[in-house]
């Protein structure tokens, strides 16, 4: 989205400029809400023929040099005051942390907790929720006709009146995740009716990674694009990693608690009890997760739809889930306590994303039995969880090739009362590991055109190993990509503003300012550098591509130059000729029978 | 497509692996034909579980470590006896070739011809074509109702009846670009009802480059994939450069003649004539060019017609075919002439491809007046070219965003009579310069599944430099993964079988076999390799991923081993179990009103 009319001083740029050093060219810019509390951020570009062109931020204050941050001590609390100011919540003493939490067990010969800062050194902080177990939900509010800070804030963000955001918010169409013990972020919304947002997952695995390397994925992940992270974590230290994260975190922060709860019972999924998996929900909504992937669809009944799949079940949850289900022979206990959960979720405004545990980890598996069997549990579960206020995602697939995705989309808005779809691509082929990015990117950019609001990206890795920070960076980058191809395409307004302010600066050799206007303005320079590297080519009317003879966009220019100086004089001297020619017949060979 | 009951003698394996290094786990074969001359090319990829799938190749001879192949003596001349055989062709003199064709003025101080072998140093070759001016055409054959062995060969490589080939052809709905005077091709084909193929282009330009680089990036794109490949050289040695890729090309290569012939008038689009044009396209077709797109489309009375667009005209043909129409203010000689020159192609079985010249440069100008008409004028041309026998393709778009592309591949098939249609991209957003791969990857998988038969593909390094090799191979890959998609969604015979075996390997991790069965196995073996380098990981059941306490297919292994060792007694006894529990009520919530 864009706005031309929007300036900035030069002063504010050249700080940036000289702080982030390649950022040359645009500054964080910030717009006023009703409220002096109210600023939401905007990457402003900054073009050399004047003017601006304002884009949406998910940076966070990392990218604002007004602003100094410390991971140590975390982000500022955004939202706290309005979270206080609405007097539906109250602060308790909150559960205790334990060894166990960070996956520490009794017999461990080094405790996790002492090899690092568990106990974050920020504020401390006691945990929040609704009184006497009132939803406490953006949902709730929504539906009682109120509109919140946070809706008004994602109104100035997507160009739309407060108004569009609680109605869809309160018909269940859209989501904005907000946990209340997560004041640092700055509000976001997930909704057909919005831009579609991309989420990214980070997290350490019992093979590799560490704490650090995960908040430093997330802010550059944030940096990139993401609207979302989930922390995915499934090793040592789990609780202490997603505490630095959430603390850091600008965006909304998704998980899945059932990692943790199996780290509790060491990985024996069989001993996996509701008691354990509840206390784990209760421990990650009192650190402020945002959203949290509950795979209650996975029914015993189902399991054996994927029995004679190809690659039988391959989400994590949903695996572990029907493990669960086979060893006791009994229902799934998240899908008996279901509305125990929502109770919890809603004292929070932990919004959930239920996932879709049976989703095809193949194209021959893709739009099986299994998977849409599930999709109608999830559409009931859904409706459970509006009982309860608790605002409700809906997880998608997976591996679909192309003409199967569009069922997909129908029928989960269909079945789910129109809730948010959530979408991990869909890879549209198996036989490019190493480029599930690009197999993944064509259908993510579908399936959304078509409706899903949110796309969970994939990176390189994918099938081959955890995302560096470039993988990182390449799936944030990729997804930004087919989530605006489908703003394009659904014609959202605003969006094609930014094609155009590209497109113009292409068609009148503004480098610059191409590079500035890219989604990845250091790659777009280095790649023009690499073949015209020397300052002048930055104004030249050529690329090396196809050399100063043959660009056909300076040949236009030279056209419209030497017949007639404007647009339109040339159009009227040509077009009044080439109406002589037709009235001649306007063709050369006659029509051909055959 | 693949053969899961084709096999391969383990010592030719180890040759090739010998040879190729990285290649270990697949070799080149051949599958016969029904002659001792017609053997048809396939990479045959060796699994640990002993079965071998078998692929479509397009790397030539190179990829035989029993053939001995040197740029300098060429290609061996494949087709030569068949062309012969058919006795309807004949050696001449041709075309003396001049300084000016490799771009070098009288005036120049050191003539390119001097400084590099300008005459190729392989075995001297008379150029050859039709007698006394007949169509040697494979349209003109398949017409006449003859399979030749070319479309024999084609329908080995396409695993279907010669018959179909032959029909597709003489309908007009496929060609088969294969130039008399280019007998080192291994023969392919473009329409609808085969494999959706990808181009490469390839070419210097004034500003960089040389011909051994072209050289090298043309076989290089065939190994990864490429069908076939266009040299848009504009610099100096222009024919030299060509005749060197011709020679070593075991792809149809592609042209734009209009290129050399601007060339040949140093730069000044107002001093091209129609015999200047003439006398390039013959001397591209004595060397061999398979198709030559020809922008016969561009006519002066739709100029004006791109008068108000964002980026105006944006193809270098048709921006050069613009300048001249309004130069004289006549319309283009192409049009004009366009019976004579297809009286020339047909001489030599050179194919077009009609150019889109007036296609869209960005998102704000698709689908608009200018294009469509010219589109119309195109369906004009492929009803002339039929006349005469030329075998015809039409090049479509560009940038599209894509709730507009089916409409172009609609409009296209309706107009041109299902002419294959060859697009570039297109892309489906401008905001990405550095990923225009991806943002027309995705844009491409979309049209080829509508029909589109062959994809021209888009580098990261569009609209800001010359690609390099990795440039060529990321384009590649990028496109063969959406033209494979598309065949997936065109329910492909036989296209499915690569991705089961690529799942199946990675549902039994069989690591090797993954890597092996993926379009790049380097890049896939080197990033698997990042976080688990150690030998023993490649028979890990788990990778960094998850770990091995995660990994979903772990687990849904350990589910059917424990209840049932086959897939059958898993489900037999479960879905007992689940009947009980279905008949149970199979719900634990009652439907929710509201």
């Amino acid at each position: 989205m864009t706005n031309k009319d929007a300036r900035t001083p030069a002063s504010a740029q050249d700080e940036k400029s000289q702080e982030a050093g390649k950022s040359i060219g645009w500054h964080k810019a910030y717009v006023e809400g009703s409220r002096p509390d109210m600023r939401v951020p905007v990457r402003q570009v900054h073009l050399t023929n004047g003017q601006a062109v304002t884009l949406y931020d998910t940076s966070g204050p990392y990218t604002d040099p007004l602003v100094d941050t410390d991971v140590r001590r975390g982000l500022p609390p955004l939202r706290e005051n309005w979270i206080i100011a609405r007097g539906d919540t109250e602060e308790y003493a909150g559960r205790p942390v334990r060894p166990e939490d960070d996956g520490i067990k009794h017999t461990s010969p080094r405790g996790g907790l002492r090899n690092l800062d568990a106990v974050f050194p920020g504020r401390p902080r006691q945990p929040r929720r609704g009184r006497d177990g009132q939803a406490v939900t953006q949902l709730a509010y929504a539906r009682r006709g109120e509109i919140t800070p946070e809706m008004e804030y994602v109104a100035v963000r997507e160009n739309v009146s407060p108004e569009v955001v609680r109605e869809e918010i309160a018909a269940g169409r859209a989501v904005l995740p907000a946990n209340v013990n997560h004041p640092e972020i700055e509000p976001m919304i997930i909704g057909k009716r919005f831009l579609v947002k991309v989420n990214a997952n980070i997290g350490n695995s019992a093979v590799t990674s560490s704490i650090e390397e995960e908040v430093e994925k997330m802010t550059w992940a944030t940096r990139w694009g993401a609207d979302t992270v989930m922390d995915l974590s499934t090793g040592r230290n789990i609780h202490t990693t997603r505490e630095w994260v959430l603390r850091n975190s600008p965006v909304p922060i998704g998980t899945v608690p059932l990692y943790q709860a199996l780290e509790k019972v060491d990985g024996k999924a069989e001993e996996l009890t509701w008691e354990i998996y509840k206390d784990t929900v209760i421990e990650q909504a009192e650190q402020g997760v945002d959203y949290m992937t509950v795979h209650a669809g996975v029914r015993l009944p189902y399991v054996p739809l994927t029995a004679n799949r190809k690659t039988g079940i391959v989400s994590r949850g949903g695996s572990i889930m029907a493990a669960w289900c086979l060893a006791h022979h009994k229902e799934s206990f998240l899908y008996e306590n279901f509305e125990e959960l929502c109770e919890i979720l809603a004292a929070y405004d932990v919004t959930y994303s239920l996932g879709d545990g049976l989703r095809p980890g193949s194209i021959a598996d893709a739009n099986d039995e299994a998977q849409f069997a599930e999709l109608r549990t999830l559409g009931e579960l859904n409706q459970i969880a509006k009982r309860f206020h608790v605002q409700t995602m809906i997880e998608g697939p997976g591996h679909v090739p192309m003409h199967k995705i569009k069922e997909n989309i129908d029928l989960q808005q269909e079945i789910c009362d129109e809730a948010p779809f959530y979408t991990l691509g869909p890879l549209t082929t198996d036989i490019a590991p190493a480029y599930d990015h690009i197999t993944s990117g064509i259908g993510a950019a579908m399936i959304a055109w078509w409706g899903t609001a949110m796309l969970c990206y994939v990176t390189p890795k994918e099938h081959l190993g955890l995302p560096n920070k470039d993988d990182v960076k390449t799936g944030v980058i990729t997804y930004k990509i087919a989530a605006h191809a489908a703003d394009l395409a659904k014609g959202h307004p605003g969006a094609q503003e930014w094609d155009d302010a590209l497109s113009d600066a292409r068609f009148e050799f503004r480098w610059e300012d191409q590079f500035n206007l890219a989604l990845d303005p250091d790659t777009a320079r280095e790649f023009h550098d690499e073949t015209l590297p020397a300052e002048p080519a930055k104004t030249a009317h050529f690329c090396s591509m196809c050399g100063p003879k043959f660009c056909s966009m300076k040949i236009s220019q030279d056209i419209r130059r030497e017949h007639g100086g404007s647009r339109d004089e040339i159009e009227d001297g040509m077009a009044q000729k080439s109406k002589e020619f037709a009235a001649s017949g306007n063709r050369v060979y006659l029509p051909i029978a055959d």
